[in-house]
């Protein structure tokens, strides 16, 4: 089952044929816990069996070309974000191959957050830096589908419309008179959803240090040698 | 059938059901002329009848939380890398959408060497960057399966585990020999395929320059408010 949802996810769209990214594939219950610590103890890390972490890899790519008397320069930013998008495209057909033999899956945002983390628990060498992280298993209940904008909230046609006061209160109408969506209120006691997203879950205070931890975490595992220092 | 296409793509997980990505369908012809240009003029941009673009997009939510009195804090690296990889996993729902219903799809690397193109022609706001665009229609070939990496080459069990030389040489192998591979390095005059990619596809010169004007774009763009200055 492990081997379909590999296979699928190595078959993924790539830049250029490079397949500049990395899949680990974690099961051993010691090394779950360490990842399981890194990701804030989110539960699903521990239960689930398998833990797949897609990360962005130029050092297979410039190993090779060390190897074939060629010079590689892929130590910059660009190649950091090539290599992130191809790991990111991979961790979605793994991602429908296990839903699609009944799996479970949860993407874990946590895996940029603490990018330093994973880095120590997997020995991710240079030019090799986490992006995408899924828990797999099988699912012990199905909660539904989670509510989504309506297409013309994510949809542009032709070129990009911004948003009058108008769309917006239109397009997050359904979203912010949720029966949870209200119960969040509730419990934060906040007068409105986005309150509960600026002030608890994603705040510019966190967002900013975590930005400036992962392009530390960048150039500390080489990939901003962008020449123009 | 677009129209199922992308009600995949907007399913797509995504952080913290924010949905930080737009996709931006274009089918005009002048448009679409406009953004062959800017993809190198890669003919498949003015053949297929529709070009997607896909954005990190925290425009949108930040002025949701405008109208909401609620602070939005998305102005950094972490908010554009969190909404670049919402808007890669949900360009894989729509390639793989598309490709169930008999269409042919080609990603478009060049999104992010031009991306300031791309928010020139399709009118992209602050907090709103492309990385990833994909061209569908018909196929008029069938091209059979691109060759890739044996599973070993890609795949790492419990932890990462670095390449030898030897490993080097065998996932390579079948790469190498190939009759397409041995024509390229014909066309090219080079001793090796490796040689192929550093000196003529994506150099080191290129991707420094790219490196350092996408960087310049994020900070444009206003995902560079890191506050470490």
């Amino acid at each position: 089952m492990i081997n379909n949802i590999l296979s699928a996810a190595i078959r993924a769209s790539n830049t250029g044929n490079m397949q500049a990214y990395s899949i680990i594939v974690t099961k051993d219950p010691e090394i779950r816990r360490k990842l399981w610590e890194a990701h804030f103890k989110q539960d699903m890390v521990l239960q689930a069996p398998v833990h797949l972490t897609f990360c962005a890899d130029f050092n297979r790519f410039s190993q090779w070309c060390l190897c074939r008397n060629a010079d590689p320069g892929y130590d910059n930013f660009l190649s950091f974000l090539t290599g992130a998008i191809d790991a990111v495209i991979a961790s979605q057909n793994a991602a429908l191959a296990a839903e699609e033999q009944g799996l479970g899956i949860c993407y874990l945002g946590t895996v940029t957050w603490m990018a330093d983390k994973f880095i120590e628990v997997l020995e991710l060498p240079e030019l090799v830096v986490p992006v995408a992280a899924i828990s797999l298993g099988y699912k012990d209940e199905n909660p539904g589908l989670a509510d989504r904008l309506p297409m013309n909230g994510v949809i542009h046609r032709e070129k990009y419309m911004n948003y009058s006061r108008d769309i917006i209160d239109e397009i997050y109408h359904d979203k912010e008179i949720l029966p949870e969506t209200l119960e969040l209120l509730k419990e934060n006691k906040k007068e409105t959803l986005a309150q509960v997203f600026t002030d608890n879950r994603y705040t510019r205070r966190d967002n900013r240090a975590f930005s400036v931890k992962f392009l530390q975490i960048l150039k500390e595992q080489g990939f901003m040698n962008n020449g123009d220092q």
